[in-house]
């Protein structure tokens, strides 16, 4: 089943994006939340909250766990998360060391930290698309910069400008972004750890302090939780449409300039019906996924409203969301580089 | 990969739906583009434009083809559609009949139709889910129409009503979406046959004759061609989103009934951090998929500005969101029924 | 203070719509609240739950009344709804009379019921103006119908085809758009009448002869009570953004055709910079309506998750975008009707 | 014509909000808009390029000149935009200076500055509000932080928690919000100012030193044009409805937790057919606010798509959407102090 495009095995060809696509697989997901759990027992251990052999025991777990995908699949359609059963099955791949796995902590310290690690990632890889779609940028400039252009306001003719001019109008942007995901991820994201309630009650006094452990042994950055305040999830949301959303404006302007024949881009598409065309595939899939994100960042920003100490729906809607946007601005920012690298001429002639 | 919760081998035991999934896997797809093709070669012979024979050979071809699937996705990131290469492959399987293959077609053609066979099995699927619906609905106001419930207005306590009153302002709008579902099946949905700009330049006089004749083989409504007017694509997703939104509201009351002590709701779901609990996750999930169609409803709304004769980037913008609606709405159907079978106790005790 | 284009003194020369604006004055709602009032006053007299005298003076109460805005403001911060105050100051003006008005009734059969008499009218105007962008379709294929044109897909030349061929399917959609508003004015928009949580339970065994007699002398379509079920919003928002977006659609057009040559629209806009352009200005904010309306319409969804017997926020929200929707279509009926009929030539040259 | 709830003579008693509505009347448009003009003959004059006397005589220009609202009201429905005929209007009032009134600029310079200049007003007050805010969950903090409280998870009963730690969940995000305000007004908002396609190609040589001044004098960052970059617009959009969504998150809390009786709101909203009622009705409408705003975020990165040197379409778009987030989320500053200021009890009892 393929309900969406990112994972079809056609139209993620177009659409889909191998390394940003691959922090969302279900075995990424996993991995994470065990990475989070791990980090968690050596943390408790350093505070002497649980037994050295058990944090041991627990750090071999990711080498030898084979999760059942069917009885997770079975237990969320109850639960609703997919942490009791994961638990029970990490659980019964350890000894005694079992009861000290997941210690004071919940399903959204687990899920929500296990999102940050990937979505750290995701930062990563746009941090060098991003490098790269400026390069080519640059690029473009040095061959084609001085050429004539003319400006057009209101989809009509204006004044004359240079391909710079154009140029530099697309690249302000780009590199604003580009200064956004490394502020970001300078600042790092933010480990997420509360226990049932986000008081943390079963750690005691330790509780500050394994916190503080926590986030060092994942590289996050050490902040009170904050599973009922989702702004972090529409930050990064909209940071994704605001990349999407400028290489969208790059893709609208590019087909409308083969149209004009002010650029040539090479490697277009095939019609069935018409041999003679070769469309501007990838500059209008550009403003596609620019107006996809677009759309998708509302339904982030109505899961702010996250009633009392956690809410189901508000969350589940995050989960629906959230990884569309990244594949989709990783593809935006896969196609704004080879849209941009197969432009053959640019300016009026 | 599983960028999706739909098609995410643990996720889907919530949010999934295996029926109506399966109407937008790859292979649905692929199969209901190749029966277009074959009921145009069928229709195309009886008018003569082509000769029988040829339209005997292609009418064997499903049975014998296998997509090569790596092709089609490399191709479809070049060409922005599957159709040119997958009519390359299907010709590939044909001798002579293959220049009869798709002739007067255009991709649209064949996308948007195999789309509409596809819809109309989902409309199908979702006729039986509401039935389902407004049986357990009728169901419980057996059981407990009679019990007390206090009103609630603006989330306080109104005026005493009856558990009857709140089923039926429940019951309300499924019978009318039913009765919507049926209206859009008994009026059939549209063939989309146009050829390259609309106009089945290639089929001289005899092109209404042979849209007529496919509209028949297909079981579609015959209407001229709709290639670059979207209504029905939006009015679809209207009526999806309609659907999840009033199982939404259903969902809603009961996680607040339940909260209340005056819904009893089996079989629970569990927390990793408080055993004692017992979430009402399918009622939440509910308001999840309402809030989730209610965000995409716009971006088929977007798509509605679909420049000149075709655009190719408010199109893919479709492909990117009808089908997680239909599927999102199978789930919300699914999960209704579930729920409301599971309530053990019902009204103010 | 003019937070909306429609209201501005300004942007309303541009974005506004004096007929359908004016179903969106205070006065008018006022007026529409009041109707219901002496209705429902007249339906109980003559089931015989209120004195015929009572009826009587409630029916002068229209000519008489003059509000005070300063305290239904003040109020409505407190109350959230206009009518407790309203009833209050209504009933200052009515004597032993006084106590029969709004009997049985509660604030959203005023609100609703006054908001279904108002778009009524509106439908009307949306009515005549398709007819008349139909006409000026019309009007444009006789005049330039045999014209070429190059067809575009994907925003490239694709094959020749006709001006009569472009406007067949920008026709198409408007003329379905009149049918379903002809439809809905026939059918009839619904009555709502319910009391203070749905039951009308201080009509006794009257309750429905009085809702018949009512919905029949308010001329709307007798339907039991649908104060939480909100598919009737959300279904003229949709049918609003259907309208919207198929003359964005025109207008998207209108705008590339303009920049092509292939259009020539008289009475363009002026730039404050380059006093020789000639903007398509009519042209663009039909797009931009139609995006406007396609954002809207997500929150009319959202609105369907309508808490218990009545939702404070979901209501309220409710407010805040269906005018909007209203008077933005009703511009973009008049904007489409001005730039159809401003067109000096169409076709290729 | 009020077809906007702030603008509305009743609602904008319970929506609306006077301090931040201000700033988008008409008059304090045009007042900016003049503003900008007079900034920018002064910085031209000291550059050389138009005369001081005409500097002089047009900073003289604001007390003098009164607009003709119903020309520039007719103006723009041609030209799509006020500045041509005002600065015809403007020119009138002067004498030889006329010529110099509006040099090298377009009128994206003037909207768009005038637009952020009353947008660093509007942080200004938002910087204010959230204080209360704080002050006010502090206060809470005080008086009944100490109060025992059910924490809730997805709605249900989970483990015992404090009314301390639910406030610090409330306080947490308005803080962050607060420190994003006040980190854009330190940053300073940013000038707009371009020339016709954004080259300034009439100042020649003098142009970044023109502009430098310009923003100097007007207190707004210098930065190369943005008139097709419309971050920022997002930006302060996205700022917009993080606070109104954090607020949101309070409001339904308290909703819940009234229902629930651990909040005692007082001066409660009454009902027109309940009496006894008292609705939290502030609460819901932060409920409201939030989704309003969640809904219209979307439009701002539809606007993204900002084709070529200026996009009609999508400009147009954020006028009709920006400021109605600035004033819902005005009115969530004021409505969310007022609510907490009248809580009279808080936590389980």
């Amino acid at each position: 089943m393929t309900a969406s495009v990112f994972d079809h095995p056609i139209l993620s060809g177009l659409l889909g994006d191998d390394e940003i696509g691959a922090q969302f697989s279900a075995a990424a997901e996993l991995s994470a939340m065990l990475r989070f759990e791990v980090a968690l027992a050596e943390a408790e251990a350093a505070e002497g909250l649980i037994p050295d052999a058990s944090a041991e025991e627990i750090a071999a777990l990711p080498e030898a766990f084979v999760a059942d995908l069917d009885a997770l699949k079975q237990a969320i359609g109850r639960d609703g998360v997919v942490i009791p059963d994961l638990v029970r099955q990490w659980r019964a791949g350890l000894g005694d060391a079992g009861e000290h796995l997941h210690f004071g902590a919940t399903s959204q310290d687990a899920i929500d930290t296990g999102l940050m690690l990937r979505l750290g990632a995701v930062l990563s890889f746009l941090d060098q698309r991003l490098a790269a779609i400026i390069s080519s940028l640059d690029g473009l400039e040095t061959r084609f910069g001085t050429q004539p252009l003319m400006g057009r306001t209101r989809m009509q003719a204006a004044i004359p400008i240079t391909v710079a001019d154009r140029l530099a109008t697309w690249k302000g942007p780009v590199v604003a972004h580009r200064a956004a995901v490394q502020h970001m991820l300078k600042a790092g994201l933010p480990l997420q750890f509360g226990g049932a309630a986000g008081t943390l009650e079963k750690l005691g006094d330790k509780a500050s302090f394994v916190r503080t452990r926590l986030a060092a042994l994942l590289q996050l950055s050490d902040r009170p939780q904050w599973h009922s305040q989702r702004a972090i999830i529409a930050e990064i949301g909209g940071l994704f449409s605001h990349i999407s959303g400028s290489l969208g404006k790059i893709g609208q302007d590019l087909a409308l300039m083969a149209d004009k024949g002010t650029a040539v881009i090479g490697g277009g598409g095939a019609s069935s019906a018409m041999p003679h065309k070769r469309n501007p595939v990838k500059a209008e899939v550009l403003v596609t996924l620019a107006r996809f994100n677009a759309v998708q960042i509302s339904g982030l920003h109505q899961s702010l409203v996250h009633e009392q100490e956690r809410s189901g729906a508000a969350w589940t809607l995050e989960w629906m969301i959230l990884p569309q946007m990244a594949i989709a601005t990783g593809a935006a920012t896969r196609l704004g580089t080879e849209v941009l690298q197969s432009i053959e001429e640019l300016g009026d002639r």
